[in-house]
């Protein structure tokens, strides 16, 4: 196991707005202090949970400012450079390091689509125009591309990239990911994006995981990695039902589909817990209300979270 | 047929690049006259083949303030406000309108997706803060959304949006927009975006084309369109057959794939024809080179176009 | 355009059943008879409108008995035989022959996917099994492999297919499968399976159509084909705008997806004609009902067929 | 855990051929004698590593007759009984009873999709012909369907299924699926179909494994199941990053892709093991040669198979 600052639970943040759809400090604030304090590892703003696609640059440079500063060096912070292909990327990348984050998380290329050779010398080309700690994020289901694992430990073995964050949710890839960057030396810092799987993602030697649920239930996963780190499979696994089980929040909306279900359950569970002041979310997304609201606090009852 | 200023040969300007990958004004101002003196009736600034996806806002706005002086009213110029989601799009058209073009277009919303209401929602909240014509860009191959055609045409006749440029590949759905268009009083201008099935697409009733080749050969798109226009079908089809196998540029890369091998053969053609001066593409795609280059211009000699 | 007695209008023959769900042998008839009497080209049994999947083999054999019976050599009889893999398919052409048809219809492999060796081995195998003409069915909806054009036209100018009836929606490979054909002096016999852009189908210069919608209005099909062979574009277009209209009987439906939409639409509306004495589909599948089957009826009445 | 005699390490069996294509008797008896004497619990045969979609219906019953022979009740045999819809799956169940399986493995309807009703319906349609224990098969790779969870649940209560093969590669749904079976009192034996990630499907709560890997290397998922069930999870997970390695037999494979690439494999394997005579494969798919072949051996010999 690594010595890297990067390790461990390190959620990606849900932005709190208020009831004008206008970023709300004081919530924000609650909620990054609720995980620091439940013992998180780091937090990783400005990616897909942290509504990076709906923010506009003036928004997105608000919320790493206002986030570099509420987290004032507790732990390390990861900013997402989220944006359609190589060179707006390294546009976000420059502006993202002005405010003083610790890492930088971007993915593949999105809308003009091309082959793994693009792929590959997208991340260089970042890595030409930056020098904070690159993550490559592997998220198909925003971008339409699976990251090759021995792209990405060679990446890594050439010190382009120090990490990856896998949202992909395929496991056998993960697990084929793990074992060549073990062969190669453990170059790379691997985290795992899942919420239900994190069990799973240990068995397979991550380095951490990025659970957007960890907003709601920041103790729980702490307290896996802990278990973890101590070989208690057992409570690995009995937590991780838990949490599988309190993910439900976001299966039982009816409303809508994607974006809205996944993260409109998150901000309506946190609003209903007390650490948001509403569920509101950005165009062209509205708030879940009604039914939905109602079905996802008999989950937070019925495992404890309320 | 309707009286739009919206109609005919409207072809997505590829855009020329130096050697150091830079704007070349000189090549833009060439190609943009070659097209304009061909007859065509509008061009489309920072569209997918136009590179929006790899150029920094800078350049996007630099584009378009060139793009705007060398139409100088000429041809209508519509302009691609292409970004993630809605408040993003928003921020695009708005910069936009400030450069005098005279019509936006802009895709669903991609990166998170939604279901059906936030696509119709994010065409409503774009509309409550722009009040240029505007145009709904269909393109899933880059978005991974359809468009449903019924939605289209509602908001036609809300008045949200002014017209469709469908390059979806979907003939079967484009048939019954354009029938379900004629249906509810014509509220839009449909054009297409094909360059191989243009014929088809008139057959179907379609205001207009968008052909990416038509930056090679706009004479046979405008003289197609004409044809269209007086009722020569025979012709038509002659003139589409001779562009079909024309689009053979982009086949018979061997190189790469996706947008490198497509507007790649684009800039490879322009350039081996002279309106370009190199055939530069942005990061990450590299320049055709070798038998690509050769194999491009044994298509170009085979259809008369050098 | 070839000599072939395989072009013109073939419609996928859509196979009626009784209210217990078996094969009704006087309906058959009926809507065979119908078929004929308006001037069709062909026939095909036993593909995807005509239930193959559905069918267990004894049906299968027991249809095209007495299909071929009842088709009485007025016509050429295509029969598909569709299974999963190359040996199950030699199966199928093998006992299909026996019963006298004139022509096979085979897809790639589908269940376990291969790459593109073993989709030209795939039909290389059959043809060293079989002598009759045979037609290679591309339906990547049904089959997740799309044919490639240059495959197919080297598997024509070797003997190997006679021609192609192309189900995959994608217009543009279709034109470049008609230029590649031309170009190897026309070894197939190129048949769109497009009910709702057949116009665009004839002027990338398809040899004929395999319409489902046929089964019901084959009249306006026949006289479509005569239009396009005498060069009455306007006319091709007329029809062809009826036609799609035509089509939404399987627009309209709101009880399920996907098949059950489309066929069961097309057999609600041959029993409200009066060609069908039921609409009954077989297990899984269930009979559109109600409301459906009213919207259906509206359908019909608009477009003059009732 | 339930008392169902479908629990443990049940692997597909892997079909050996001679060098004419032809079943090979002597090899499959070798290997079925391999695996049940490393004291695997199970055995399923005609799965999609046992080559179902490449048999003949002659050769399906075959194979069948002689498992059943040599398997003589040593464990329970499981038979695939994979075709297109439905009524032809219940004439496979039919036939599959008569040789003597103890139960009976089949997918979601494939060929023409429908929507979640017909899926449901098909199951329960399956039932009503058969009195053989049921397994849901959930395979999207080949089947172009995810089954639900919450429907399998349904089908378990309802009696109509036993269990569920999941090879979906979904491990969210699978773990979800095991939360809803408990909830419901454990209805259905879950089984995994994972050969590199069944560490965490156990920590899911799996009731078994179904992997074609165990024709390679029985023992080790047998230890594997058993570490597991007496609590020794660093035992199974370092079993599993060894069967992990061993699976690259698949990854480094070159001159194809797809089924040849991943059964081929397996072929290669058994072959260069000497458990099977040969490494051929069924029309279209070709054997294995040269440098895959010798990829194949040292991945084998790294991970101590040779």
């Amino acid at each position: 196991m690594s010595e890297s600052q990067f390790r461990g639970v390190i959620p990606p943040v849900v932005i709190p707005l208020d009831e004008n759809r206008k970023l709300d400090l004081e919530a924000l604030e609650r909620s990054i202090n609720r995980m620091i304090d439940a013992g998180v590892d780091g937090l990783f703003f400005l990616g897909s949970s942290g509504e990076v696609a709906f923010l506009t640059d003036a928004q997105r440079y608000h919320v790493l400012q206002e986030a570099v500063a509420m987290v004032n060096n507790r732990v390390p912070v990861l900013a997402g450079i989220i944006d359609m292909e190589t060179m707006r990327v390294v546009d976000q990348a420059k502006r993202a390091k002005g405010y003083g984050v610790d890492a930088l998380v971007a993915t593949a290329p999105f809308y003009a689509l091309g082959g793994p050779k693009e792929v590959e010398r997208h991340f260089r080309a970042i890595r030409e125009h930056t020098d904070l700690p690159l993550f490559a994020y592997d998220l198909p289901v925003c971008v339409h591309t699976k990251l090759d694992p021995t792209m990405l430990v060679r990446l890594g073995t050439d010190g382009v990239i120090q990490g990856v964050k896998d949202s992909s949710g395929d496991d056998v890839l993960f697990r084929w990911l793990c074992i060549e960057n073990e062969q190669a030396g453990h170059p790379l810092q691997v985290l795992t994006g899942h919420e239900v799987c994190v069990d799973g993602a240990y068995m397979a030697g991550a380095d951490g995981s990025v659970p957007g649920l960890a907003n709601i239930d920041p103790v729980s996963y702490v307290e896996q990695w802990r278990a973890y780190q101590s070989g208690d499979w057992e409570r690995v696994r009995e937590l991780q039902d838990h949490l599988a089980r309190l993910m439900f929040v976001t299966r039982v909306v009816k409303a809508t589909v994607g974006f809205g279900a996944g993260v409109g359950a998150f901000k309506t569970a946190l609003w209903q817990m007390g650490v948001f002041n509403t569920n509101q979310m950005r165009e062209p997304v509205q708030a879940l209300e009604g039914e939905d609201v109602q079905a996802i606090v008999e989950v937070l009852k019925r495992e404890g979270m309320m």
